[in-house]
């Protein structure tokens, strides 16, 4: 992957560094770099502090040909980006003219109108350039320093108006001023469930690491369900078509090819939607430890009402008897968290949702509820369709809302097998 | 905040860089170390590249007196934290026989014994110590440099694996080699909804931003349903709960009294979870495009089962109509997204799941299905209770899930703001 235009990120935030904040800037724009084929080479968190800010964009424009910060673009007296911009340029802020048709612009698209007496977005850095916030009000800075063909790009640490004023108002930027320097990064990607890394490189097939190096770069990434193995190379759409072949030939010949669930790129839930639209089929499910995260990962999707009908989140058990119909014997003689009583919550979630497939999830997802023979982590799904009835029971590691997503991407998996057999 | 111990992170592996992965340790290590009176200075996730590790890595150690990594000590090919620590200092890299027992400690956990045939985790740099790694297979790393009185510790790049090595291993190493040099941070955290930040600041109370900087650092951070304002001071405990008494008093006396809906730390459901009991209410959701969020968001709690029963995840119309008993007419005259057709849900929704309150949900979470009169981001909030139905509706910005995670936030703060009158 070499030659690619290369990018530095910069997130300013002292709530970022106190763990106030979650940053959700770093990764998408990871993502997005990726797609337009640039190379991200660093993301740095640093605080509102004038020097270390002017220190590190200082250091970051030596190592990348594009540098773009999030944060401390606001009307707040803690927001300091700007001052550190005029700073490290040795340029004066002033009250700039042509930056005041851009912050009444980002005014109007609210239905509002600005003022200058309303804060100090007019105030900016002499011969720097104000970006529209397409879903904002702050205005984005823009620094192009032609001597030395680098790109400074300050936008707003809100996750919408950041990926919004990336995407819309600094990549046609990038493109204009970096015109053909753009290179094509693929990646095939092999997604595996139920084996752990160590048993598919150490123990089922040794080689395997060796011989998918020969297409590019590998990285093997543990997830919720298994292990996504990623191939990483540049080329052309041609020979990617060519890669993809090969490496799904290599382990459909392995030992590993029972347990790859996709050649590809598409998530459980888009996966489980492209089939199930493919096979006119609807679902739904009776969720309890879960709590209704199976039910929204999968209407995290666009068009997911196609298949998903609803679920019942069945948390207290007089609802799993009111609405599922589980039988108060069940529960009382095995246990809501039993193969008994997933059972009946499927079964009954299939007719009282009237569905094809209704996938059933009970379990203990801790800290406490746990006992000797069903420790916390302990879960049974019970999948339900005109097949029959199919269970599984296991446990899993992590506090309580990493089990809880580790039992729906469980669930979706049983799913999607279920769509499979249709 | 002058004189706590600084550390410095750093994340290592391409996975992250280029999008793949969601880093999850950054924002887990920010909370932990603020809690335990340490400073972050900066956080920086880098490429599995050799010298740029380096490179990175002695800077970190110049700028703090404790640098923490995760990621890249695993079994495979691309973890390369251990060969880049060893060339750092100097360090063979010895078949060690201190890092034995560790190693065979942590697979003994999981029931398994390890031999050196299956991986190079006694592979390890001279002079370095093996950390258990409580929740996973590969040792961490430790190193203090003595005559400079800095720490070095390398840990996993899996979520839960960090979060237990960096609790149960690093945090005692730190506290005995860095004796009393810790620093109590405070903070009063002001939680208010339904006002932007620059009407607050700008309108409402010009005067709020200076009379709270008083106290300490000030900063201002906008969530789903309103804006947080924190004011952060070091001290002791009684001097901290003085100070919070008077920030109150400020609010009180502020045109900002009847937006906040906390004074302190705890999130929507923290806080409902703790009212519910007290008032030993019960409640349910009948959800449609948040599709289960608000039900698992509150389920993320420990002891939700306390007052939540469940809630009918209502996605297609006909679940509405056969188990909530919303009229066919209705939905039809009116359509899904309707005052008309949330009062039915909500009142069908608290009859069959026999609960005290019941907190409906309809809107278009989009891309698609707007109309001119009913955009996307468009939603309805129905809550029932012995008081009779409240409505409420508005529009949200943002792509699909970050509407539903607004959608739900909002109607967690109508049911606490119903918990309340009860």
């Amino acid at each position: 992957m070499k030659n690619s235009l290369k990018v530095a990120m910069v997130v300013i935030g002292d709530e970022i560094l106190n763990g106030r904040t979650t940053d959700l800037n770093a990764n998408w724009l990871a993502k997005f770099l990726f797609k337009e084929g640039m190379l991200l080479t660093s993301t740095q968190f640093i605080r509102d502090n004038e020097s270390e800010i002017i220190e590190t964009l200082n250091r970051a424009l030596n190592e990348a040909d594009i540098v773009i910060t999030s944060g401390g673009i606001g009307p707040t007296l803690d927001d300091m980006t700007k001052k550190c911009l005029a700073k490290m340029f040795d340029k004066k802020i002033i009250e700039n003219q042509t930056v005041i048709p851009v912050v009444e612009e980002n005014y109007r698209r609210f239905g509002r109108s600005w003022n200058p007496s309303l804060n100090f977005y007019h105030h900016f850095p002499e011969d720097f350039l104000a970006i529209n916030n397409p879903k904002g009000l702050a205005p984005g800075l823009g620094f192009y320093l032609a001597d030395r063909k680098k790109l400074l790009l300050s936008g707003p640490g809100v996750p919408r108006e950041f990926h919004d004023m990336v995407s819309l108002e600094f990549f046609p930027m990038i493109q204009k001023y970096f015109r053909g320097q753009f290179v094509k990064n693929y990646q095939t990607i092999v997604r595996t469930h139920s084996v752990p890394e160590e048993k598919i490189f150490g123990e089922l097939e040794p080689e395997l690491w060796n011989k998918l190096e020969k297409f590019g770069k590998v990285s093997s990434l543990p997830h919720t369900i298994g292990i996504d193995i990623i191939i990483s190379y540049n080329g052309t759409e041609e020979n990617h078509q060519l890669t993809q072949n090969k490496i799904k030939d290599i382990f459909e010949q392995s030992k590993m090819q029972e347990y790859v669930w996709q050649y590809g790129n598409l998530s459980l839930s888009e996966l489980i939607l492209k089939k199930a639209v493919e096979k006119k089929l609807t679902f739904g499910f009776a969720e309890s430890c879960t709590g209704g995260l199976t039910s929204s990962k999968f209407t995290d999707l666009s068009g997911s009402s196609a298949c998903f009908m609803g679920s019942i989140v069945s948390y207290d058990n007089s609802i799993k008897e009111k609405i599922l119909g589980v039988q108060a014997e069940t529960l009382k003689t095995f246990g809501a968290v039993s193969e008994q009583s997933v059972k009946e919550m499927c079964e009954g979630g299939k007719k009282v949702l009237n569905v094809d497939i209704c996938v059933a999830i009970t379990g203990i997802a801790g800290p406490t509820g746990g006992s000797a023979e069903k420790p916390v982590g302990t879960v049974y799904f019970g999948v339900h369709s005109k097949f029959g009835t199919q269970f599984e029971t296991t446990v899993v590691p992590g506090d309580r809302p990493r089990k809880k997503d580790r039992f729906s991407d469980r669930a979706l998996l049983l799913l999607l097998e279920e769509i499979e057999k249709h």
